[in-house]
């Protein structure tokens, strides 16, 4: 039994690495089913671009905006700020709350950049969107070598439906996917190192030494799982009260009960 | 005992994910039989764009209209309004039961607006919705580039039995599947979008904070739910108590019971 | 029972050994993976340098970063170093830091040494890389006693559509994958006598003898173990009377807690 204890307070400590890797086989299943099932090159040239764009930038966008819906924080921080927008500058400095905002933001970019590098190390789609550009300096740089016939074709590329040889067309195909893996890796390297750059900077800047700070953590965590019994168990007397008070028609009881100044401050 | 009840609670807390992950399942699941089993574009010139349109916007509307049928909020607001149309309007302004009639409408939106996307995605119905526009603009951006047969023959590209070669078929078919997508995805980010200012906007104008809000959303459960016990456990006395003294023949004993403006207060 | 003790006490002791020996399996899974799924040489003179290269220091750097990531020991160094610099160099030498620097950058080392090693024994990066470079010298150096067709096709040669004939590709390929190779075995040969080197210094430079170490190392695991037991017990307790006293809206009781300087001292 204390084995198991043991083996259950490691996983438990290695929460954040088991989701985030449960996180990235999510983003590379989803990429595999997109672009097997769903994408498609329209293999034309006004439409290439926009399409494998779409598809790039897309599911992107959605997590992003997924993982602000998800931030407790952002709306602890945000809850009332209409009514009472001194609450985001207290004392004058807006700093504090705008590096809560930046923290929030890094905190829910990170499913975005996985799909971004997962898709560019694929490749499909950045093989699309680039073969749809008109840009002739582009062009040039794609077909330089190539007879005459590579700028025409250049959008048919993606199908197998263009009229160059098949030499031609795996030349570029794997010259599309090269530069697709060269920007993908770019990403991740330097989304990594602005990754660690940011934690520098945030234990750099603490007033607390780390020890006290992996403390005030576990702290945090326990005080929001006691949190949750204590509000069920509040919850669940006061609503019995109330009912009871309502049905037999009489005066509710007093009940001890935290007023709103203390919510507020609390949060 | 103690890890199970762990398990559960986690799940409880996702309840909305899983709602909503079953929802898209069964929207994905719907789309493909209806595109499977009833689906089979009429490749007409006069019917193709109301066949295709109404494949598209017909389950979205019933699905508008299941969602405002569930939904309980609606009913407590709505019941006893003829009546007493003050009730909606209390004190002059009736900005209250219009945010609530919004709020309750973009909750009944999310079902149609996932239907929408996943036809959108998958792309049949557009495709027999789009090749039946008569519109010489749109025909003309259409055929572009190709032979004088396409703009005859646009109608029937979404069966197999247009006299067009394969080739310019399949790059017809693929430009429309490329737009639905282009579509589809726009929709979605748009509407996430919406929700996320929709979810800042609440939250800023609430007047409580982000816990104290939680803590009343478990309140409200709570309360719900023993209000079922409560009004279960009192009906079975008052029905036994009428019965009893039915049969006896005598007088009923009088029974504590909530008047009717307590009833009214409570909705 | 006592067996089982035994067997578990050989492993808590090997710990280091498998940890090392699960990484090494990790890479070369890792490198398998990457060189079969997802590069392909574009076999391009322009891009094929570039391409080998991102695929030989890209995992690196990031395996690099992730190390520095998860050193305890670098953030428990630097949190609040920006408030206070001092806290770097103590007593005017900044040389104690910066060995302890070293000390972590080593450890970090460990990993992204491992991927090149594995990566340059297998040789598919590196002959894309190497044959695309455009230097006359190496060039020469690569294409002596062999026709003048080599100079232009050298860049095709790690695909298979190269006009060399097989026997002449074959030769090339042979030659890249064995200074791959031996570049490999190079880098472990020399990685490891600098770790002999690193050991050997700091043991020699040690004040206390070997058996006095083997204890106090012994003793700062479990120094952390019971820090992270307490730790938690007392989160547990701080967070429950804090909790309490909100719900039932009174003053905390007092609590035993150690001051800011005591967490200073200890860290």
């Amino acid at each position: 039994m204390d084995n198991f204890q043991t083996v259950l307070r490691f996983f438990m400590n290695q929460k954040a690495t088991i989701g985030y890797s449960f996180m990235a086989l999510l983003t590379i299943g989803g990429e595999r089913v997109f672009s097997m099932v769903s994408f498609q090159c329209p293999c034309n040239h006004d439409q290439n671009f926009a399409y494998g764009l779409t598809f790039l930038l897309g599911p992107a966008g959605v997590l992003l905006i997924l993982g602000l819906f998800f931030s407790t924080r952002l709306w602890r921080l945000y809850t009332g700020c209409c009514l009472n927008p001194m609450k985001l500058c207290p004392r004058g400095n807006c700093f504090g709350s705008l590096r809560v905002f930046m923290n929030i933001f890094s905190g829910a970019c990170v499913a975005p950049v996985m799909w971004l590098c997962v898709a560019l190390l694929n490749g499909t789609f950045y093989e699309c969107a680039v073969s749809g550009l008109d840009d002739n300096l582009v062009v040039d740089l794609f077909c330089k070598n190539k007879t005459l016939k590579c700028r025409e074709e250049l959008a048919r590329v993606p199908c197998d439906r263009s009229k160059l040889t098949a030499d031609e067309r795996m030349e570029l195909l794997l010259m599309f996917r090269a530069q697709s893996q060269i920007l993908g890796w770019c990403i991740i390297i330097i989304s990594a190192f602005v990754g660690l750059l940011g934690t520098c900077y945030t234990n750099c800047r603490s007033k607390v030494s780390y020890l006290q700070l992996t403390f005030w953590k576990r702290y945090v965590e326990k005080e929001k799982e006691c949190f949750d019994t204590f509000a069920a168990d509040y919850a669940n007397k006061l609503a019995e009260r109330n009912l009871q008070s309502f049905f037999e028609n009489n005066d509710p009881v007093p009940f001890p009960f935290p007023n709103h100044r203390a919510w507020e401050e609390i949060s």
